[in-house]
């Protein structure tokens, strides 16, 4: 089957187009509106101790999952705009990500790598 | 073969559980550190006109493309720990925005779904 | 002895007249400026406790006195751009928070005014 | 007559004693609401043209009024709450941008310093 981020791309290339959106999808305006999804995906949190975020009321919980859903639609569209491969970069990033979190230096340590 | 998604969602928790780092990512933590690094990646578009921002120069691209990569990895490492199943609320996302942006009355136009 | 919001507005023209940037200086451009500013002043804090979120270790202080001049820059600069007086824009909030958090029913709790 | 910046800080003050609010007030919370609140103002301009966003509608602009004097009230807060100096810090910090940013060599260029 092909892969949700390959049909995900695909979706939202069909919602702009049957709009007329892509007038509007620059690279600069999409990184704004992800930005501030972004933003609203934190504003629930902001006045939660780590815990209480642990905990999330289901209302809460069903309003942050519609936040991770509007973030993760205009991130594809981004990359999409960009010709960036989503998932070829994800684990890009996690393989120079190894090399600069070392096991046994980053182990429990919640600094920066030039820090560590 | 296994979806990009999930293979995603198993590497990064190895990542953390390999580096002792769940003590650290509560939906707070990663809420903030996504929105941090979604500014990061709008940081390199802010004095662009829209005209520029669809002809980056390579090397902003590829430091784009990092960014649009750590936005990711935050993304679903927070669904993981919530509990969300990224791929089924994006497309259910997709279908509330449809309901709310009918093609006749949204195309060619930027205004939000209660100004139509 | 005039008042430093105006002092800074007087400064910040200056600056940008010496070196032709009005035309730069849009709202959104600001806006968008003020925001990415906004997130490296989060960054420090991203994983930090509360706690230790109230004793910032000297380099990290000084780091975070930086980005919340950074923030002012740009906020006294969007305000003059839009004409808005930031002084009076200010205190009218204030009055309008009073309103919206009775001492009575706000006393004690996080809560959003439409949830007290 | 008072600075307003000093005024606001005794105001925001007052209104949190009252409200026994201090203990939600760690630096990395009003942090993370002036994170908020920035994409908040954000929000309004993400599909304007830098024309547009130079003649907001008077709707938009009470709207931005309103988020531009949030923004002020968190970073006078945290700025409170760090013991930073904001009128200070801002001057200086544009005494350093003078320095990074010579007339002569950024005129009519939007390139950061170290790319001038």
């Amino acid at each position: 089957m092909t892969d949700s981020l390959v049909r995900l791309r695909g979706a939202l290339r069909e919602f702009a187009r049957d709009r007329d959106w892509d007038q509007f999808h620059s690279p600069r305006n999409l990184a704004t509106a992800l930005s501030v999804e972004a933003a609203e995906l934190l504003e629930p949190f902001q006045w939660l101790t780590d815990e209480q975020s642990r905990n999330l009321q289901p209302a809460a919980r069903a309003a942050v999952e519609q936040e991770i859903a509007d973030v993760l639609l205009y991130l594809v569209r981004l990359a999409d705009k960009l010709g960036v491969d989503l998932e070829q970069a994800a684990f890009a990033k996690i393989a120079r990500n190894e090399g600069k979190y070392p096991v046994e230096k980053a182990r429990g340590s919640s600094r920066k790598y030039d820090e560590l």
